[in-house]
């Protein structure tokens, strides 16, 4: 059986993902990663870590304050407040440069040097508010650059890319765990677990979602 | 004119490639950056420093631990001897999982950040040694995947991936650098500046290819 490394930071979209892994390969062929990059809510790894632990799922993180260091923005330093409204055309100030390509990468060699082909994450393209780094075209290019990197037959899942947020709150429903990620993870911008500070654009996004799904759930019974 | 950014070691390779940057893009248009991750020798970035100092570029170097940190190997860990001798069809003990994909990737990031978009590296397919991320094709790769990963038109450059040892030191003789590659830079397992400790793999590559230019330049003479 094939072993899945879920690249897990606590939030809404990458525990989704945990959930989608367990189903595919097994909880016993699973295990997880998050990265503490001085991320401006460290509290998010604090949900995973007690969601991996609620589940028997191993849970390691890795320290990477070189994220921040070569990249300064709204998520890693505290003295740069989040855009609630971004410029037109321009990537939002919580963008930190080149995020997902370390974050795969880290997590392609902790799972080439632990046995693992199977790396999960919850990149989306479908609501990419300009993240470079979350397009099925750069997974796709990445998954080739790190096999020829370690010579390893890595594949990427990225079961969310083409949901929107209704789709994957509709997605953990069927997986069965829609308490779970309304409860005990973490998306808002401002470090409040569960239903957030209601007013960033993270948990507007996460919210119109629920609301549409809840909508459409009510209307198909 | 283009901006570019030298992965420098402080290593014959890397110290090749700096003067090659220069003539190509004009000194006041380089500069360099090199990875301390924990490295058995330190002292090649102390030589890289020295030479950048001597020639008027900027140096940074970026503290990068997380890299021995995700592999263990006898580069980064003083408590594995680096094998003389490699065993036949295996990498050799001196393999950092995914060093260059790192290198490179945070060498971008860094490269946007400071506005350059040319990216100079030793890498080197012709005595490759087993190591997977110094490819042709894997750099290839990685150019795209950078690209897509920031949206940003990279281009990462690679003077020596086709040439042998003794072809880098008539490079470097062209470049009118022959004694500083001589003398000031750090190629040896062991530590050892300039001729280095003589009987580490990479000092055997390093002299044989001098000693074959030597021939070479002697009998076109």
């Amino acid at each position: 059986m094939k072993k899945a490394l879920v690249v897990l930071s606590g939030g809404q979209d990458s525990t989704t993902c945990l959930f989608w892994a367990i189903e595919k390969f097994g909880r016993e062929n699973v295990c997880a990663v998050g990265f503490d990059y001085g991320q401006r809510h460290g509290r998010e790894l604090m949900c995973a870590e007690e969601i991996c632990r609620g589940e028997g799922i191993g849970y390691e993180i890795i320290k990477t304050p070189i994220i921040s260091e070569l990249s300064a923005n709204a998520l890693t330093r505290s003295d740069i407040p989040v855009d609630e409204a971004k410029p037109d055309g321009e990537p939002p100030n919580t963008l930190v440069e080149g995020r997902n390509l370390l974050f795969l990468s880290y997590a392609a060699i902790y799972a080439k040097t632990h046995g693992m082909t199977e790396i999960v994450t919850g990149v989306c393209e479908t609501d990419f508010s300009g993240y470079p780094d979350c397009r099925d075209i750069f997974v796709k290019s990445l998954n080739v650059t790190i096999n020829l990197a370690m010579d390893h037959p890595f594949v990427i899942h990225t079961p969310l890319m083409w949901l929107d947020k209704s789709q994957t709150w509709e997605l953990a429903d069927k997986l069965g765990v829609m308490d779970i990620i309304r409860d005990k993870t973490l998306t808002c911008y401002n470090g409040v677990k569960g239903d957030g500070c209601g007013h960033c654009p993270a948990c507007f996004l996460r919210k119109r979602g629920y609301d549409e799904y809840m909508e459409r759930k009510k209307c198909t019974k």
